[in-house]
C-alpha cells in the first residue's frame, strides 16, 4: 500500500433539527460569538435569525456581521475582523454557503494576527493556533467548506484570488442540518450538488488519494448519483436533502485530504475571469471534456464510477466501463439540467484563452492522473464551448 | 437519516517505513519525550530501540519507561507518570500493542492532573486539556488504540477494570508502519486481527452507528476477510500486513465513534476473571453464539457481511444471507485457527456464571441490536463452552 496521511479533525454534528444544538456547542469555546452571514435580504435570513436567537436565548453575546458577498474579498474580511476585534469575539460562527463559511474562517485569522488574512494564504506559513475557534453551519450542500482547512478569498485591490489552506482553520465543529438546506432553489441545489460530486470524484482520482478517501468518496458518489436528481425533483424530500448534505460533508473530508484536480483548477480560473459564472456551472461545462481527457490514465477508477451510474457495466471489461463512464456523467449532467457549454454561460473565446493561460497558477492540475500542458488546457476548454 | 456525531481528530501517518518520521512529528509538540513501552526483553525491543535512536538523533530528549505489562495497572501508570513529572516530559510516545498505547494515554493524564489516572475514568468528567500530547506507534494490528479516546486500566488494589474514555486522550498522531507489525507471531496476528474484525463488525451493528462508520467498517471487514488469512499464511507478506494495519486503523475510527456491542462487553469480563485468556480468544469463543443471538434483529447488515464472505449469497434473500453469515463467520474462525470454546481456554462453568453476572457492568451490551438479559448472557456463554 502507498503511504498516506489522513487528518480530519472537525467534529460533524449531523441531522434534521441539529441546528438547535448551536448554543450548547458554542459554549464549549466561549460566550462572545461573531455571527458571520450574508445580508438579511437573502432567502437564508430566517436561518440567520434563528441561530442568533438560539445563541442569545442561551446567554451567548452575539455580534452579527452580515456583510458576506459571493467571492468574498479582503475588504469584507477586514470589516468582519474589525468587528470581531472590537467585540472581543471568542468564537466565530459562519452560517451560509461556501462564501459565508470561508469568510468566517478568514475573519478568525485576521482578528488574531497582524496584517490581513491575505498575509496567511497558501503561499505563506499560514495562520497560528491563535486563530479563533470556528463553527460552521452549512445552508447549501456542495462546498464541503464546513469540514475543510480552506478559505478562498479575493484581494480587493487587484482581484487576485487565492486561498488560506492550513490546519489551523479547520472548523472545530460543523453543524449540518439538512432541514436548513431545504430552502435552496432548484438551480442552487443543482450547482452545489454537482460541486459536491466533483469534490468526491476528483479526490477519488487524485494522485494524492488514500484508501480512506477512496472509500468515503465512492460512498458519496453513489449517494449523489441517486439522490441529487431526487432533491431536484422535490426540494422538500428530506431524505434526499439529508443524503445530499451527507455526501457534501464527505466531500469536505475527501477534498481536504486528497485535494481536487484539473476541473477545479480550471474552474477557479473561470470564476476569476467570469464572476457571473457559478462554480458549479464552470465545472459542468468542463466535465465532458475532462473525463475524456483523463479516463485512459485511470481506467479502474473510471470503471468503478461508471458501474455506480450504470450497473449493466458490471458485465463489461474495465476498459469499456471506464470509457462509458464519460457518457454516464454526460447523462447525469443532462438529468440535473446542467448540460451546458461556455457559450451558454457567455464565456468568450478570448476568456477561454486567458483561462487556459492561467491554468497552471494553482497546483490542482498536478493532482490529475493525466497532467495537462497549457496547450492541452486550451484545447480542452475550447472543446467545451458549445454543447449539442 | 438518523442524527449522528462523528469525531476522529487523530492524524494518521500510514505506510511502510513511516516510523522514521517520528522525530519530525514529535517536534511539533516538544523536545522532551517520555517513551512508553513493554520491557526490553520483548520481541518488539528492536522497534523500541529504533524509535529511541531516531528521537535522540534529532535532538529530542528521551526518558524511557519500559514498565508496561499486559492489562496495565494503576501502579504501572503511576510509575510512568512519576517518571514523566520528574523528567518534565512535554509529550508521551507509546510504542506497542494496546497495553503500551493505553498506558501512554493514562500516563499523559496522571502526569498533568491531581490524583491518579483512575480518578478520570469513564464514570467521571474525565481529564482536561492539560493532558500531555500523545503520539502512538502501533506494533500490532488489532486494538485500534492508536486512534481512540480509550485507555483500559486495572486498579491494582481491587483488580477493578475500567477505562478512561474521553476526547482529551485522543492521540495527536498515530504512526502506523506495517513493517513494524511484521514481527508479530502467528497467534498474536490471529488474536489481534480477529479483534480488529470485531471492532468493525460491532461498530457496524451498533445502535449508535452512523453512515460514516458503516462505510469505513464495511471496507475494513472486506479487507480483513481477504487479508488476515494471507498475513497468517506468510507473516512477511507486506501487502497483507499493510491491509491489516489499515483495517485495524479503521477499527479505531469506527469503535471510537459507534462503540462496540455485546461480545466486547462480555469479552472484557472474561479478561477480568480469566486473565490468561487473550482478548481475541475471548471474542472468538463468544462469536458463534453471539451471531446466532443477534442476526434476526439486524437482517440487512448480517446479509451484507455474509455476502462479503461469500459472494454466492448475492443470489439469496437477505433473510437467508443473514442466517448464513453466522456460518461464514464460523468458517472464518476455523480458517484463522480460532475455532475455540471456553473449555479449550480453561474457563470453568463457575467462571462463566461470574462473567454473566457482570455482563451488564459495562454499557456495551446496550449497543447491540438485541439487548441481552443476564439470563440470556449466561445461556449464551454456556453454549460457548465446547466447540466441535
Amino acid at each position: 500500500m502507498k503511504k498516506f496521511v489522513y487528518y480530519a479533525p472537525t467534529e460533524i454534528v449531523f441531522g434534521c433539527g441539529c441546528i438547535s444544538e448551536v448554543a450548547e456547542i458554542a459554549k464549549r469555546y466561549g460566550t462572545k460569538a461573531l455571527l458571520v452571514t450574508g445580508n438579511m435580504g437573502s432567502s437564508q435570513a430566517p436561518t440567520f435569525q434563528k441561530v442568533k436567537k438560539l445563541l442569545n436565548d442561551s446567554g451567548i453575546n452575539v455580534a452579527h456581521f452580515d456583510g458576506v458577498i459571493p467571492n468574498p474579498t479582503t475588504d469584507v474580511v477586514t470589516a468582519g475582523a474589525d468587528m470581531a476585534k472590537e467585540f472581543k469575539a471568542e468564537i466565530v460562527i459562519g452560517v451560509g454557503g461556501g462564501s459565508a463559511m470561508d469568510t468566517a474562517k478568514a475573519i478568525a485569522v485576521e482578528a488574531t494576527h497582524p496584517g490581513s488574512a491575505w498575509d496567511y494564504n497558501c503561499h505563506t506559513d499560514g495562520p497560528t493556533e491563535a486563530t479563533l475557534p470556528i463553527i460552521e453551519i452549512s445552508t447549501t450542500a456542495g462546498t464541503g467548506s464546513q469540514l475543510t482547512q480552506c478559505a478562498v478569498i479575493t484581494k480587493t485591490s487587484d482581484k487576485d484570488k487565492s486561498a488560506i489552506w492550513h490546519k489551523n482553520i479547520f472548523p472545530k465543529v460543523a453543524i449540518v442540518d439538512p432541514e436548513v438546506t431545504a430552502s435552496m432553489p432548484k438551480t442552487v441545489t443543482a450547482h452545489t450538488g454537482f460541486d459536491a460530486f466533483c469534490h468526491n470524484f476528483e479526490a477519488y482520482l487524485s494522485v494524492n488519494t488514500s484508501p480512506i478517501v477512496e472509500t468515503l468518496a465512492l460512498d458519496a458518489i453513489r449517494t449523489i448519483a441517486e439522490y441529487l436528481p431526487k432533491a431536484l425533483e422535490d426540494g422538500g424530500d428530506m431524505e434526499a436533502r439529508s443524503k445530499m448534505a451527507y455526501a457534501d460533508s464527505l466531500g469536505g473530508y475527501t477534498n481536504s485530504n486528497a485535494g481536487v484536480t484539473l476541473p477545479h483548477g480550471l474552474g477557479m480560473q473561470v470564476g476569476g475571469h467570469c464572476p457571473h459564472v457559478t462554480h458549479g456551472q464552470a465545472l459542468a461545462a468542463i466535465y465532458p471534456e475532462f473525463t475524456r481527457f483523463t479516463w485512459k490514465s485511470t481506467v479502474e477508477k473510471f470503471a468503478a464510477v461508471g458501474r455506480i451510474f450504470n450497473q449493466d457495466l458490471e458485465k463489461e471489461t474495465d476498459e469499456i466501463a471506464a470509457e462509458k463512464c464519460c457518457e454516464e456523467i454526460d447523462h447525469f449532467l443532462k438529468k440535473i439540467d446542467m448540460w451546458i457549454g461556455f457559450k451558454d454561460l457567455n464565456v468568450t473565446m478570448e476568456d477561454i484563452r486567458e483561462i487556459a493561460d492561467c491554468g497552471q497558477v494553482l497546483g490542482d492540475y498536478l493532482n490529475n492522473p493525466r497532467v495537462a500542458t497549457i496547450d492541452e488546457m486550451y484545447e480542452l476548454l475550447t472543446a467545451c464551448y458549445e454543447r449539442k
